[in-house]
């Protein structure tokens, strides 16, 4: 199965689409750009999700949900906010289908069921929320408010990629309300940071902490925190965001509280957010030309054990040793699964779990039996070794441990030779076309120059990191003056 | 806080859409007829996705998730189902907004950005799921497919209430395909089963197994299975449905399957499905005129304790102790909540707590202090108690489940005196009026019947009980010969 895959180097855009599909992840559906996610690539996102849904939690927030239309006076509310979303919304005008009296058997959209205000599927719910949340604070008592959504949203993208950019994707959006700019600053921070931790334990994927140009910040923010990663072939991914809104969308939506000293002020905001579109990075960092790699944290099957027999009398002998392995890795809390299908040999089984990026295979044949031993085998460096059976319930938790910290160092590698200062155009022109990855230069903070660098080389400053230290430089396109370094690279 | 509850008796509607507001549960939105769930309520709907995720898993199902919107071609295929719900389904036209030339600031539809093929909101997604299927099915070795996904769909009501009915909500859709009938019909029966066992074990709620009249099915089923309630005021509430779709989406979307011979043969599906539903369900079954009451199991604070001090000494000991307490009972895995706020008077918060239904009640005062006691309340039946804090950890987690049990048997004897067996139209309607709850009666099996009775008392056949016995009688409205009794009641 492996084998007829495209590999990295041929194309490396159509490999991932046909490993997403191959891999049983996900594929497109009957309606444009948005996709159907299997069982497989969902269970991928239910581990992110459990994660994730903890770390919230920890931090003090709650569950909540609101609706999925937001009416469109609602809408055009917070007007930045609205300018960025309108151009890719879809939008609901009527409520009702009635026989099409021209075709029989067919539905035609109710002419007298149109709705007196259009309203938008939502792209993202700051709109609804704050109109909600205005009823819900008059004092400071009643704040911070510290709530978090999981829900489907849409914008209408014209080029569409499976987990990359579909119009319907499942996300999770924080939407927090606090009394003060300083704790609103903390809050936005602290969930970036919350998504680095996330994003590179659990999903074995180095990121860079940063902070948006003012053009690529969210529509209607005032900051946007941001963590990048790098792709294997050398192109940076958003993978999470956090936005400090300021009081924006309060003074949209009048949204006032009492302070302690009696007087009324505007309260301020923040919204965070990662997405499927994660699953696409996990794809893209870490497989290969023969399927997924996964990391162990998110692997829906962590081991997968294969026999290797001619008669039942073997495939009782091994099913037996099988089970109890099973049951000793459950106990451990290890996912995993033994294949015993009659209908596919073990070379195809083996390729399948390759293509599948199961971490760790155990396959025990008849000479295993008769040794105690077994073949343990790691799918991200294919290195095999002859285990004793009574070494395993020692030796695969640690071995899964040590894919996961081997798969982040092989990352962090990558990412790390793949940041490249320049000083010069000629050099920044040069790097990102044959070296690609992320570039550090100097710029000289206008916005006019940003996009005349992405005219000119599709490149866009992809963050101004954290803990960029002051160094005084000159723009890398106009000379200009400039105080810190910062990363430019193309970027899905 | 309960005071100001509208008393069942007096107005049982305005207490419930009150107590839902009140309790924190839910709220309505600016969009007609769609609700915002609060943290509180939400918290019950993870509680409630939780345990019946984690049934599904065990029965062999996988999540996965399919588009948000139907093409209208699709949603139209299966022509029953498409009728059933035309009536209802928000469409969307346009997938852009503009600036509206003639209102600066504002936004409307773009008229160029008019969709080719109108979206249906999924109001359910047989037609979108089966359309997809049909790339999944070739072979007998591709079934049975067991999906389930967790999702929001779209009906456009036009009556709406909190929880009970409303144009958004969130459900679980199960959509299984299968080689032949009996297996179908044992999904559907079987996970008719499991809704069965969640609702009365987890939710406390005695339910009825059944299957639905003709008239009453899904629309494009061949059988509904369904679990019927009984609410407090006598109204019967459908909690779950199961259905089986025989060969009808199989043969609407062209989905075959080679078998064993190599003949080609249609598929059997099923679908089933449980909704944010329930927690008005829930409500409405267990709570009374000072509030919530809420079965522990499904409880988000299953223990609250609340702190009776005058000096700061009094109150450091009394925390002291409260944090011992929590630590106790959070290793026994009971949530719980110290609510040591300074703002409130423990009064105003036993009234909150009871409002919200929290099962447990602890109150520390000096004098318990003194005699290393705690008083125990429980929410259900107001009883308090004294109770040594040595004996607490015992005792509490025996106090949870015994609540558990005295609602479900509670609610199980409410249910039980109000299904009556009637014999003349008369008793029918006396019953109906002045007893209310379900009446147990002889039907002739025709639709028009059915209609005519419903046209007459507002009531319906709730189910056709699977352990109805046979017995020869006369039906209630025509006279005409009947083979068992049948399940009428006025319901949500």
């Amino acid at each position: 199965m492996g084998k007829n895959l495209t590999s990295r180097k041929e194309d490396y855009s159509k490999w991932y689409n046909e490993l997403v599909v191959k891999a049983d992840m996900a594929e497109n559906s009957a309606v444009r750009g948005c996709m159907v996610i299997k069982p497989y690539g969902y269970a991928i996102w239910e581990k992110m999700q459990a994660e994730l849904d903890r770390m919230f939690k920890e931090t003090g927030h709650q569950n909540a949900y609101f609706p999925l239309f937001v009416p469109k006076s609602l809408f055009e509310a917070e007007e930045k906010n609205a300018e960025g979303f309108a151009k890719e919304c879809a939008i609901v005008t009527h409520y009702r289908l009635q026989n099409d009296p021209d075709k029989p058997g067919k539905l035609r959209v109710d002419p007298n069921a149109k709705l007196e205000e259009e309203l938008v599927v939502r792209p993202t719910s700051e709109a609804i929320i704050w109109s909600t949340y205005k009823g819900w604070i008059q004092s400071y008592r009643d704040l911070p408010i510290l709530i978090n959504q999981w829900a489907n949203v849409v914008r209408w993208e014209m080029r569409t990629r499976l987990f990359l950019r579909t119009a319907e994707f499942l996300w999770q959006e924080g939407h927090t309300a606090h009394a003060t700019k300083e704790e609103a600053l903390f809050e936005a921070n602290q969930m970036n940071n919350v998504y680095a931790d996330f994003v590179e334990n659990f999903m074995a994927i180095p990121v860079i902490k940063g902070v948006k140009s003012e053009s690529e910040r969210f529509a209607g923010a005032e900051e946007t925190y941001c963590i990048e990663a790098l792709m294997q072939d050398g192109k940076a991914l958003q993978a999470g965001t956090s936005h400090f809104l300021g009081q924006n969308f309060a003074k949209a939506f009048d949204v006032k509280f009492a302070n302690k000293e009696g007087g009324l002020e505007y309260v301020w905001a923040t919204s965070w957010g990662v997405s499927t579109r994660l699953i696409g990075a996990l794809i893209m960092t870490h497989s290969d030309d023969n399927g997924l790699v996964l990391p162990p944290n998110l692997a829906p099957i962590q081991v997968v054990i294969v026999p290797i027999y001619k008669s039942d009398e073997e495939f009782d002998a091994i099913s037996q040793r099988a089970n109890d392995l099973m049951k000793t890795f459950r106990d451990k809390g290890i996912s995993c699964k033994y294949d015993d299908r009659d209908t596919l040999r073990p070379g195809a089984k083996f390729a399948q779990y390759e293509l599948q990026g199961v971490p760790v295979r155990i396959a025990i044949g008849p000479k295993d039996m008769e040794n105690n031993t077994v073949e343990l085998a790691r799918r991200d460096t294919f290195q095999k070794e002859t285990v004793s059976v009574g070494a395993l319930a020692e030796k695969v938790p640690q071995l899964l441990a040590e894919i996961q910290t081997s798969l982040y160092a092989r990352a962090l590698d990558f990412r790390n030779t793949h940041i490249t200062k320049v000083e010069t155009f000629e050099e920044f022109q040069n790097v990102l076309e044959n070296k690609t990855g992320f570039i550090s230069a100097h710029w000289d903070g206008t916005p006019e120059t940003e996009q005349k660098i992405k005219e000119l080389t599709k490149a866009t400053i992809r963050c101004i990191p954290l803990d960029a230290e002051n160094e005084a430089g000159k723009c890398v396109l106009t000379g200009k003056p400039s105080g810190r370094r910062v990363l430019f690279a193309k970027a899905y």
